[in-house]
């Protein structure tokens, strides 16, 4: 590859966003949306910034999904929150005040998986008198939080019909562990049988005459097969605006679509079948590679590596015997095993098209785990 | 134990810091400094507070040590710092004009393991008429960055004698390998060859007409072995303030004398065996726990529970069979396996005395990362 002129430019490490990869991925996921009749409901921790939030609208959504009231608030504060799912228990009297505080300026909706957590919501809703939107979190295979699909869902959903501060709107899945088969057969399989089951339970309490409007699955990996199960209306995918080393292995992308990618540079050479990066714990994190692969990333320029060892500030990287590798002061590019920590990491993303430096993108929700 | 009342007054997951344990902890570290004639320049990463540096002053040291110039920058800006060891290779015309500009206000010091990362420093420093203090990295057996000892290392210091910009102050290593040890005796043993090999280099210098100021040795676990053979002038611990689960294999403490812990809220129990946190990678960090310990952070008042996965804003914990647990809504502590990376992902710690919430620290050199 020739060497575009942000690579020199550019300190490191940082974060390099590719505007016209980025755009085709929006464009691609808001096309599928449309044309299987879903809602578009993405996750805002992958990118947290309101310039993507805002491309993301002009393509259409229904709304944001975010994981803590925190999050949430930060995208109010910058004017590009209309309605979001916090796809989260909120526990705890401080934080439902905020949830409460932010349903007065957003439409709300959030997550509940027991009489527990539901019912301090619902005193509270009530005590302001006002309604809160809830969704029950259903559990397809995850073992997170979450109920078990078919009748702990009907049970869960009886009691909350009788819980005045609450509206129950329906159902909501992360079926994040589809992404982690080996193979696109078994990912399309385990991503079936989570939208089966959220089909099955909704029918179950339509049939006991409780309304159930949203079946909102999560995922971006599982994205486009738990979606085809009929009656799912709602999809909530993440990293797709991005992508990562995860995304790779079911063959449907490889790396040049993914639209995000750590710039660092080789400070140290210290043998012939290793080199050291500017690049650590602290930029790529230690979220580990999905199965197929190892390492802390792909390298870009030389994907035989692997960046097989992190300190916070170091990254090791051992190549195969006969590989020249980098001299120091190389610049090199990674792509991160997961993307949305690598984001929460930084307090800006720097933009680029065709090669050139365009601009800086603020991580407006970097943190916000409260 | 009683709930203390800072447990039920802050919102989770955040950080919380005792006080008491703080204070011993550095008392403790500086008294060992004192009577073994030993320069004491603890590592801000650990803490990245100019509160805490302060209090590290009080009790004595000689300067600081950071790994980035991003970092040493953000304590000079709040006035704590006069005398820094930038103990990583700076490469790039941008870094190497700042390390330059806050040499003009603060003592610097900085690591080279190469001509090519010494070159362009004496270049830069001699274009400003001045001269820069370094040292040379050795590699005595963590396998990163660093030259071998010895030889290598006299090779090298020949270099760098001619090299106008620089001065050659000494030698430094951080054996950060002893610490990974299965056994007291040999994190010894490790921590005893890595001194032996740094006073041996050091010596070969002496002989050769070089002088050698600085022979300086860094790593918690390894501090108490390392610095006991003679010749080791300089300490660099940087745990040390806090302690974490990577500190209790070596039975030298154990978790009372653990000063920061992960202040965290039970959302879900949906099994008997498994509870679900509001702290996730985002808080607790991927970080690999020490050898002979499974989970990514010790539970306080569960320690037979195991934290086995994390997203980024759930931990799940399960409990061995028979266990009550916690219910919905109770607060847990958790040590973390490496404190470092996880207070770099809070904007401020929460200190507690005598379990009264006391105040809050600004964490001034988050992210830092170039």
């Amino acid at each position: 590859m020739n060497s575009p002129s942000y690579r020199t430019l550019l300190d490191t490490p940082c974060l390099v966003v590719d505007l016209d990869r980025l755009e085709r991925n929006l464009a691609e996921m808001a096309e599928y949306a449309r044309t299987h009749g879903l809602a578009l409901r993405p996750h805002l921790k992958t990118h947290k910034t309101a310039e993507i939030a805002r491309m993301q609208q002009a393509h259409g959504v229904v709304g944001f999904t975010c994981a803590k009231v925190g999050e949430a608030e930060a995208f109010a504060a910058a004017g590009v929150l209309d309605d979001v799912l916090i796809a989260y228990q909120i526990v705890g009297d401080r934080k439902i005040e905020r949830l409460l505080r932010l349903a007065e300026r957003v439409r709300v909706t959030v997550a509940v998986d027991s009489v527990a957590v539901a019912e301090p919501l619902s005193r509270a809703a009530l005590a302001r008198g006002e309604q809160l939107d809830v969704v029950i979190e259903v559990d397809t295979g995850l073992r997170r939080a979450g109920v078990e699909p078919g009748e702990p869902v009907l049970r869960l959903a009886r009691e909350i019909i009788e819980m005045p501060g609450l509206r129950l709107r329906g159902l909501m899945t992360h079926e994040g562990h589809a992404g982690r088969a080996s193979t696109t057969e078994e990912l399309e399989g385990l991503a079936r049988m989570a939208g089966e089951a959220m089909v099955a339970s909704a029918e179950l309490l339509r049939r006991e005459g409780i309304p159930v409007d949203v079946v909102s699955v999560g995922s971006t990996p599982a994205a486009f097969a738990t979606t085809r199960v009929p009656g799912i209306t709602e999809m909530r995918p993440g990293t797709y605006v991005f992508y990562d080393a995860a995304a790779f292995r079911f063959g449907r992308i490889g790396p040049d679509r993914v639209a995000l990618r750590v710039l660092a540079t080789v400070i140290s050479r210290p043998a012939p079948d290793r080199a050291v990066i500017d690049a650590g714990s602290k930029t790529l994190t230690y979220d580990p590679p999905p199965p197929g692969r190892t390492g802390y990333g792909y390298v870009v320029e030389y994907p035989d590596a692997v960046i097989s060892r992190l300190s916070e500030e170091h990254g090791v990287i051992e190549f195969p015997p006969g590989t020249k590798g980098p001299q120091v002061g190389e610049r090199i590019e990674i792509i991160p095993n997961h993307v949305c920590p690598v984001v929460n990491l930084q307090d800006e993303l720097f933009v680029v098209r065709g090669g050139e430096f365009v601009g800086t993108w603020r991580v407006i929700a970097r943190g916000c785990v409260r």
